[in-house]
């Protein structure tokens, strides 16, 4: 990220202080998440945050101008962590597998969702941060633009392999289609309507490729 | 309602003093979800109801022991006048219309909800309302329980009708296969993921009943 660099001398490279920084970042990062899931959104601070870090107000206004800019970078770096495979090319981790499997492949994914909406670590501060974008539309978007669409868009590219491959129709919107799957256990974990569980999505994929009809 | 008896005085009908009480019920909704909307639930208060509602703190408390309570009326109230076909039963306007065609009865109530979801007055109080579900897990269970899934509960009637009719399969689950085009709805209306429009719910009508995959 571009705020990275800042950590930096601009003269010659300082490892150890560039060390600090890392450290006094995820200090930040994991104070505003646990800060939000606590509080909420509107009475998180970036006084609270600072001194839940232990760090001075001053250096998180060095590297963000607002709350809303921390915990989307913390977002990113929770996200980041949880998708990491230590053996994997960064970035690989993100795509979503393609075995030739339509089905198989979301499943697996939809598994991984499961779990990771289970996880309070993820799910407190994301149900505070999702609970204001209901009602700060300015801020819902940003957030929607920047950590949900992009993994959206994984499904976008599975979903058009899969019509390369002949396994989904070529008049199906792929933006559209994922909805079927994705929206569902969206809703249910946000909104606490029903449980959510493997069977559940797995069913969800079985139904979205092969419709309620009779085939 | 139960409350409702109480505005009788126990030994004759007195017709002023119910229509008088029914005024000020409906002003205390107005009132309740005017405000939700606009400070957000964990502001509203009785105190603020009822002031801006025109009535005394104790005329509510009378009626109501909670300001869940209040607005919980005050949102099946919203949806009683929103449904009211005038020519129509108390109750029939409800059901989800059973034509024989699944796909367009679904289109038809999916284009009205599109159209509810789009008006202010219900739109700012129930994503008010959805937000602070989202966080106070008991509120959002019991809103979801009373408002919410009686709703589903009529797509739930309508495909086990088209199960009988032979236009979905037996072994699909209608509260699940519901979530398919209910959803995605909710989820772009409440997040603000991306725009809602009849296409839009048409779309994902056919798209549930015919599925991704090839026929």
């Amino acid at each position: 990220m571009a705020a990275q660099k800042s950590v930096h001398a601009p003269d010659k490279p300082q490892p150890d202080a560039a060390r600090r920084s890392q450290r006094s970042r995820q200090a930040i990062y994991d104070a505003a998440l646990a800060l939000v899931g606590e509080v909420g959104y509107p009475k998180t601070t970036i006084e609270g945050i600072a001194a839940r870090a232990g760090v001075g107000k001053q250096t998180i206004y060095r590297w963000w101008s607002s709350k809303a800019d921390v915990l989307l970078e913390a977002f990113l770096d929770l996200g980041d962590r949880a998708a990491r495979d230590p053996g994997a090319d960064p970035g690989a981790a993100y795509a979503i597998p393609d075995t030739g499997d339509l089905a198989a492949d979301l499943k697996a994914v939809l598994r991984t969702t499961v779990d990771e909406l289970r996880d309070p670590a993820f799910e407190v501060p994301s149900r505070a941060l999702a609970a204001e974008g209901l009602v700060d539309e300015k801020l819902g978007r940003r957030f929607v633009a920047k950590l949900l669409e992009p993994s959206l868009q994984l499904y976008v590219d599975r979903l058009r392999a899969a019509q390369d491959a002949g396994q989904v129709r070529p008049e199906i919107d792929p933006r559209i289609a994922l909805e079927l799957f994705v929206s569902p256990l969206a809703q249910r974990w946000l909104q606490h309507t029903a449980p959510i569980s493997y069977e559940y999505t797995d069913t969800l994929v079985d139904y979205a490729l092969y419709g309620l009809a009779p085939r």
